[in-house]
């Protein structure tokens, strides 16, 4: 009789290893299945639809007197950090992002007529969940980034704004960091039109990029092998550190996360800047340094801390745009992307940073879909 | 011949096997230095005086329509924190904390009429002054708190506060930090007066409280022994986690990067809530973890914490109130320190942990006063 080595979840990876790289790999359809709702590119132009929040929503008054404050934990605050980036630089309005753990003791100052952001892929994050009532009970306006249709923070929030992930079931979170870095790139947008920060112009040409992130995507996931291979060189390496700038800096803390939770090695992320005031003097040649070197206004300081990580030593894993040659120069090892706006190369450098902690977790041979001691959602404070 | 082993350098260690150990030290009559000159206590009950800060800054219309935008590098970033948790708690004027590094590069808000505030014990950190230049630039007034006299970032600012922690010689900052946030804490209660946030008695009661905080802090270095004997055990670990909640969470991260610093091990601070996020991955029983348990509104929090893990095997060095009798049930050991009023304990509870990070650095041989890769005060971007 033939043994049938077949279950039912094995087939739901579709023949990926772990439900992690499937996740990695239905990026491209997930940010799309983000945008679709949001983006109208029937026309010429693309324009972006947030209805229900511009019912709810003065933003200019918002501009003029008011804040965000987004509130999320983990990967969801990575992406919050990013968000506000965006939305004061896109929209001009002030952000503020704090720890859910940390806002709701603190006797966080939020006035009547606040925006508060809550950004939580299962909608059921314990510390979100109460940072959310806490900001609406001082007279804020709850708005939502959830996964999760129908959970709780969902049902708690004014407005909810779903990304389309899909069931995310890896305890390490990707399509659920990228769709919600991909909303917020939106909501910045569209942020930015409304409180008349941004030129047509230029949010003509960023939804253009958005329209071609998943395409982007493509490509990145294409070079799984390359860094598949850094993976193998740096597999014994007990202490990492990733730096970026500005909105790298959010990449660089997720990439490290990451790495951290599936593969336990412990992996760090930094502001590129706060290298010099004390991590420096971590780095030897057994510490693989990641530097998100892309094309953008930080470029050539970025360059400038590569050169004092190398002459300190320190092996380099650079994240760098194609068609950038005078990163082979510095870097130890690099992982090319494609070139988009400098707004959008977050969702973008976060994907070979977690190909890179799969497969270091997998050559390590740990149970990368569930991490242990990690629950996927933190329902207890 | 007698050959005396004497130069002028080690005298002025005045004993003190290292320029750090001395500086630790110090802090009693450090502290008590940056009180006088703000802390009036000759009568009854003590006063504050800010008078220059009064003449500049309309502290009510802070309140009311502006913000505080503090901004600076590593250790004195970690000051910062604190002070956002003081200021807004204690005074209700929104505060926003950023790098340097990255506060220059992210087109930030600041409006005509905001405050900047710069910290750097050198007056000199490149990217901290670059950031307050920033901020004037756009319209704030410029307030300073900077340890050397006459310092480029003293003379740019309209406002100094002199911190009086004397010449600081070892690069791993110790009485700098501590004196940054006794000024910080009294830069809260006088705003929070001027405000009119705090009522009278409150402000008194902190005011003692900072009277008595040299005391308390002799208290501390009295329990020298006892943290050598906890170096000693941990020696040998390659990772540790500092753990806190709301004001201890900045101490955590300041104690991880004194040991990261001087010793060269892995050691990363993170608010207690988000562990469960991420970092409990790494913990085994080979990774110590310190957690700041003190007495306060996050106690019960925090014990929770502890408890996860300790279900995990992490081994728990705990930073308790004298008197807390549960602690020893779930700490592996433990550091008492006095009661003080919640809102002071980052100044009492950084001391133990300068001193831990010493005798591990101390035990391990490293050079502790000119750490590898490090200087002193970071001139260059």
């Amino acid at each position: 009789k033939r043994r049938i080595d077949w279950s039912p979840l094995a087939a739901e990876k579709q023949g990926f290893k772990h439900f992690m790289l499937k996740e990695i790999f239905e990026q491209p359809r997930a940010v799309r299945d983000t945008l679709i709702g949001r983006l109208r590119s029937e026309d010429a132009s693309p324009s972006l639809e947030f209805a229900e929040l511009d019912a709810r929503v003065d933003v200019r008054a918002l501009a003029e007197r008011h804040k965000i404050t987004i509130v999320a934990c983990g990967t969801s605050w990575h992406a919050a950090l990013a968000g506000k980036y965006l939305i004061e630089q896109l929209a001009r309005i002030p952000v503020e992002v704090d720890l859910a753990s940390e806002f709701r003791y603190r006797e966080p100052i939020v006035r009547e007529g606040d925006l508060v952001l809550a950004i939580s892929q299962s909608g059921e994050t314990a510390d979100t969940k109460a940072a959310l009532q806490e900001a609406q009970r001082l007279g804020a306006t709850g708005l939502a980034i959830c996964n999760v249709v129908d959970s709780s923070i969902a049902r708690l929030a004014d407005v909810v704004l779903y990304t389309h992930a899909g069931p995310e079931i890896s305890v390490a979170s990707t399509k659920a960091f990228t769709t919600q870095l991909t909303m917020l790139s939106m909501l910045a947008i569209h942020l930015g039109k409304q409180s008349g920060a941004m030129a047509d112009a230029r949010a003509q040409a960023l939804l253009e990029g958005l329209r071609e992130m998943p395409v982007a995507i493509d490509a990145v996931l294409g070079v799984q092998a390359a860094i598949k291979i850094i993976a193998r060189r740096w597999v014994g390496a007990r202490d990492w550190l990733y730096l970026g700038r500005g909105l790298s800096f959010p990449v660089a803390l997720e990439g490290a996360l990451k790495l951290k939770e599936i593969s336990y090695v412990h992996a760090e992320g930094y502001a590129s800047g706060e290298m010099k005031h004390g991590p420096i003097a971590l780095i030897d040649d057994s510490v693989p340094v990641v530097v998100l070197a892309l094309e953008g206004p930080g470029y050539h300081k970025t360059l400038a801390n590569l050169e004092e990580v190398r002459s300190r030593g320190g092996k380099i894993i650079a994240v760098a745009t194609a068609g950038d040659d005078a990163i082979g120069d510095v870097a130890d090892d690099v992982i090319l992307v494609p070139k988009v706006d400098a707004f959008l190369q977050p969702i973008l450098a976060s994907v070979p940073l977690q190909l890179l902690a799969y497969h270091v977790a997998d050559l390590k041979g740990t149970d990368v879909d569930q991490p242990r001691n990690l629950a996927k959602s933190v329902t207890v404070e």
